[in-house]
């Protein structure tokens, strides 16, 4: 049972009785009344502080995902506050549980692909990466990441904006190059649309600005928890979780239904 | 079964092919690369987009509560993601279902208790509510939400800054006055320091903003999810939840132990 | 930053490489093939091996709570799943999230309003009791755990089923008595029927069986658990979770509707 | 925004005034009193009533994952439990997070192994099958699910029992005979030891039973749901979240540490 102690460190941050440190910065003298939110985000993440262009775009990525209407996200956390009105805290943190692959994953995917792509030793350039990388993810059969959307089409409006933001701060470089190459490689031929979607965009500026792709779903996650914040703040006053659960429940015990409304079945 | 239905209605947002709209405002032309984080939040919350002051005051408030170190949130997050890599967002949701009465409750309840106190009807003045609110507390054995720290006294440097930047930008207003009466009437004939906290200054600036206590917590659960992604990317680069794990199990399964470590007892 | 260091001891279970121990008991020789699941949790929720009368109690309770249809926190778990099929644990995390105060915490309510009653120094009857705890929830103008269900009424047929049961092993002691009588004060002089609901039972036999009031609501949770992998078993095969979100979302953000669908408000 | 509406459907449950129906069985009639826990999971997870040699194994693999000590999850419910003790159902929901890839996908990697190799059509015999699965994994550089374990060696245990069981009720078939092939194929050449661990023992006995691999995650769930409860029943009597969490954040912040304790960084 006995193991090889390592020690435990961590340069997250850490108190004395009149100080707090955040990254071995003064969280009263450095941080509170001088950083936004979105600057603290980025110290966090980086453990650097963000000029004020490294501001304006890490910002625009984060405000992106903060809210898309009524999501399963949205419905969730607001079931759970139906639930569980103390604690408000797990309701949030169920609607984050939703933020996985189907949602957030494309983002760290994409942030990944763009990554690795650059990475990979060789005199290349973003057009040969971008055709090579699409025939290769059509091989496997997978869908590209940060590619199409069913509702925001032929053009995602988020992306051009946030694009244009890079662009403005001096922040569109390889990356953005690269996945605009994949974009137009992979439309090509195709009749119907597949824009290049927020979370292709904001996986080519995490990289831009030094994100690492393993922790690009955490700029969905952070986004997210302000936009269930919020919608947990409208449930308060316009309550709609239980007519969301009644309706679903009367109609998927309707007694006529064949699946549901069997009668009794005999116990062996 | 059935019920009257009512309508499920919500004005948080909505999306065409096109356009999406947050609040009624649109999120391309309005809100990425014009509002930080913290200002997102705030519109998230009220409906309202902030000014200039009110930005600094509330983005001041959000970052207040981020980062304090090797928290009980911090350490959940590091051991869920060692053991579900696949799920980052369920390793900062894990973490902030501890942001419970514990550590966020204070915030809640010190806005609760100074909204409840000025919209009682009565000519009243923050002296006299204050006596009678730490009379009140004490008579029913409880402690006053937003005083005290184990760690930051006699005072706590977050509340202080706070209450600046709030008359800075003309926002301490009565709720800040009354949580300084109740401070100052709470601390009166007793020895060991009772300063008030950073959740207690939390909780009047949420007041002063037009923050509902009921969402209060949600301020804090939004800088947590800041923060644990944050451990969560050191923890990428520094993993040290397998360190703690071990030498937990290891101390609380030690064989000598009269506890653990009894032989096998008899199955009647 | 010092403290005083304490033991970290556990009795719940340790390993060697050849053996586990769960509370002193071998797993292998005198659990796995012995015990079924709710006997186990009674091993672990208790420290002792339950009788055969004790395990047909604590299964009785156990299964009773694990369906109830589409609940709000089924809703949840498979609109999770939907968003994280990579991770189905959180999927039943986030639906747990949901069993609090309102669905699950009157299991709770009831055995401590039960096990307090019979705590109180004093030479008393049931009947005494039951009135004074009556008379003192309508006096605070509280609900009385346990009793009163939108559904089940006038008589929730769980409630007898259990009563009986606990009769039969001869585990209806003096809590059945005063929830009995507790139920008879509440319904007398009323029209409306307020029957003992199932969580009525179920906090009774808890105490009956000696398990403590704040880990009453733990059997509500294990037994939902079951019951929220049920119903993700049933969304892979049968999904719903989509037209749930999609029906919610359509109709939340009609243009048509003032709240949702006013034109873009200006930015100032 | 308008989709084609399909059908919300479900057999789980439903309920009129005085009856509730689990999977078309009769809760009161039917299954309080008659079914123990294990029983119900099955009948959840399957829509079938178990025979009692179902019963058996299935109760077997249930119990074999409910407490192994004091694991990751332990660690993170009692911590949650700690910062929210309104809201014990949130503690264990951010326990059963940690149950993914690392300690649970293991049984569902099993079980889909195995599934998916009988599934594939040809004249197969288990040890050629067990051949190419080894060589596969070995091939790809992945590590083969179910088999493994850092403590428990050179046996797991709970493997022989678990396959004695199912022996005796007539459930060892071809998964188990395939599980033990690839266990064998694997081992051989190898001069460490590489068991059949317990997860590999439970992947093969869903197979069995004819539970889905996409579920078998959900039994490593709902045990570990039952121990969770069992760790925070423990917590109550015998606190030691906060002594886990203090010497965490003592030895991760020290002072003199070259990462924690270096003094203010100079904010730009």
């Amino acid at each position: 049972m006995d193991h090889d102690r390592k020690p435990i460190r961590s340069g997250m941050g850490r108190s004395t009785p009149d100080r707090i440190f955040v990254q071995g910065f003064d969280l009263v003298e450095d941080v509170i009344g001088t950083l936004n939110l979105g600057d603290m985000a980025y110290l966090e993440m980086t453990g650097r502080l963000p000029d004020s262009r490294q501001s304006r775009v890490f910002n625009a990525i984060l405000v992106t995902l903060v809210e898309h209407g009524m999501t399963p996200m949205a419905i969730v956390s607001r079931l759970v506050y139906l639930g569980a009105p103390e604690s408000l805290q797990a309701a949030v943190a169920a609607g984050l549980c939703g933020m996985g692959t189907t949602f957030a994953g494309t983002a760290e995917g994409a942030a990944r692909m763009l990554h690795d792509a650059w990475e990979t030793p060789g005199d290349q350039d973003a057009d040969t990466l971008a055709r090579r990388i699409v025939a290769d993810f059509r091989a496997r059969g997978q869908s590209i990441p940060g590619l199409g959307h069913n509702l925001h089409k032929p053009q995602d409006p988020r992306t051009a904006r946030l694009f244009t933001i890079a662009e403005q701060e001096g922040h569109a470089g390889r990356y953005v190059e690269l996945m605009l190459a994949i974009g137009a490689h992979a439309q090509a031929g195709l009749s119907k649309p597949l824009p290049i979607n927020a979370t292709g965009a904001i996986g080519a500026l995490c990289c831009e600005l030094g994100i690492s792709w393993k922790a690009a779903r955490g700029i969905a996650v952070i986004g997210r928890a302000v936009g269930l914040v919020g919608h947990l703040a409208e449930e308060q006053g316009n309550p709609i979780a239980r007519e969301i659960w009644q309706r679903t429940e009367a109609e998927a015990s309707r007694q006529d239904d064949p699946i549901a409304g069997n009668g009794r079945r005999e116990a062996p």
